[in-house]
């Protein structure tokens, strides 16, 4: 138990570097922690976000990845959670202060010590963290959970980071029969939140910028599409919703989305465009809407999300590519060329 | 019941006239119409924007208020809810279709067709209406409140704006006990959502630019008071509150107030400003935070908000003035000069 684990990684050795193949050393487990030998990784457009250093602050040389799925291969003196060959997946957080109110009901991710990130962060030792584009992680197992039987791994690790992230606000905001739901964007987030928001008992609308991913949408469970470029959609669907989740990252005109609203209908963001956004009050006060944002999900609730993807037949589609297809990945990703979800396979690493 | 009623009036013949007194017909009574003799009209800052046509698309001739109480002059033949004598107010709006969904739920302020406001609107005739600065007024009696019997006609005039604009929100938010509320702005609005949220049973926090007010703020119900214009206020109070309450229409600094919130807070906007306000979606996501709205109340909760004042010795401190005083009032209310409500006596016009 006393030994680290040598790991081969995608590191980026400074902001927008190509990814190179190295290894690193992770940590010798201590009672209750996990060591996965990692299967998939899912590419988020958040990694690109981190590994070009956008946001600021990045720690390099870095290993980005968030939506791992793997096997158990070995377990700390005091885990009683997982076994050998147990199917497992982390997503965006592997550690939180586990006492605050917030971490006491589940909501990890809003931890008030700060959750400790799987990549680009510091553990409360003050060790970076490396994430999950590398052949094996070790893991605390409050922060690892389980993959169900009917989730092929590589379908799944999206699930870990686009999936909750989806998911979690939908449950939030109460998405099921009766209410009406408009998915916006229809990317890596959107065309899982379409499956959710349906298998939830939601009726469906997609708002894309263009119609040409109007029969996926349908088929994912969608019951109708509109273009946003087109103005004529805000108009026809003034009034109607009542809950928008957004799943773009860039700006948008926040007036015009919020007048699809009912009243006490909630635009929701799960994308944080680097710039701020304008909004009228008024458009608020009109119908007493609101303006939310949520932040992927906790560990129960990620599991639960498992659980129901699996109940539910929900998988995200994915163009699964190897080691050396990671910086091409980036540029498709970067072009919206890829449906929906680059996931790279370990095995090649 | 066929005869037009004479009412001398308050009026603004265009934009930023002086007032002048004139006389105008309140209709003929039809069946469910009530005559009201007014006693009270208080002065909302809306009426200034109003008369000043800061809005656009102002009707002139325009007599402002929509702050009304007084006493049953005459009732219409099918007029089941009040009778000749009753203490009575009316507010905002004085119509809306009565059928739709949010009219049939008791949100008549956000009914479909649109309501018809007290002044500066048209009624579904077409006819312009004309407000409470005005000895008579006649409404359909829907729209007609029970003022009680422990409230004076004088002071629980602001309480059909004032009242509840901030009511609603705090009640549909829920403060309460074990919730922590600011409110923003210590101004017509805001001295009364103090009262409210206190006797309500929440923990109460002003926050006003100065210190001025603090000890009338403390003496209405507020736990604590701090200065927005000390920055300080902003680190010492970040992540507190359930809800904020903005009763003020200037734009403010949004992510600087939605840092005050705890997780799931929202900061509530009851004044519009005229140009957009700016945030960063990131304030939202990190807390899973809300920026909303609201619009006054409905009939029913606009009763049960004078019957909760009358309970809970709750009142509008005002400054009753005179007719010949309402465009030297107009002025102070521009320079923050009242304390808190100016209240026009009727009975001198």
């Amino acid at each position: 138990m006393c030994q680290t684990h040598q790991s081969n990684v995608l590191s980026v050795s400074h902001a927008k570097a190509n990814f190179e193949r190295t290894t690193i050393e992770r940590r010798a487990l201590r009672p209750h922690d996990i060591l996965i030998d990692i299967q998939f990784s899912g590419i988020c457009h958040s990694d690109i976000h981190s590994a070009f250093d956008e946001w600021g602050g990045g720690i390099f040389p870095m290993v980005p990845g968030h939506e791992i799925t793997g096997v158990v291969a070995a377990v700390g003196d005091d885990v009683t959670k997982f076994q050998i060959g147990d199917r497992v997946g982390v997503g965006c957080f592997v550690d939180s202060c586990g006492t605050c109110e917030y971490c006491q009901n589940g909501d990890e991710q809003y931890c008030t010590k700060g959750v400790v990130q799987t990549y680009n962060s510091r553990d409360y030792d003050g060790e970076p963290t490396y994430g999950g584009y590398s052949q094996k992680i070790v893991v605390t197992e409050r922060f690892v959970v389980s993959i169900p039987d009917q989730l092929p791994l590589d379908a799944a690790s999206p699930l870990l980071c686009a999936g909750i992230t989806t998911y979690s606000p939908l449950k939030h905001w109460k998405a099921g029969p009766g209410k009406k739901v408009a998915i916006v964007g229809m990317g890596g987030l959107g065309h899982v939140a379409i499956q959710f928001a349906s298998a939830l008992g939601a009726e469906v609308t997609v708002l894309s910028r263009s119609l040409n991913k109007k029969e996926e949408a349908l088929s994912f469970g969608a019951k109708d599409y509109f273009a946003t470029s087109d103005p004529d959609t805000f108009q026809t669907l003034a009034g109607q919703y009542d809950l928008i989740l957004n799943t773009v990252s860039a700006n948008i005109n926040v007036d015009a989305y919020l007048s699809l609203l009912r009243v006490d209908g909630t635009l929701v963001n799960v994308g944080a465009p680097p710039k701020p956004d304008q909004f009228h009050v008024f458009s608020l006060i009109s119908g007493r809407r609101s303006i939310a944002g949520s932040l992927v999900g906790g560990i129960q609730e990620t599991q639960e999300m498992l659980d129901f993807a699996a109940a539910h037949n929900i998988a995200p589609q994915i163009e699964v590519i190897n080691a050396n297809q990671v910086d091409e990945a980036y540029e498709r990703v970067l072009k919206s060329d890829v449906r929906y979800r680059f996931v790279i396979d370990i095995s090649t690493l």
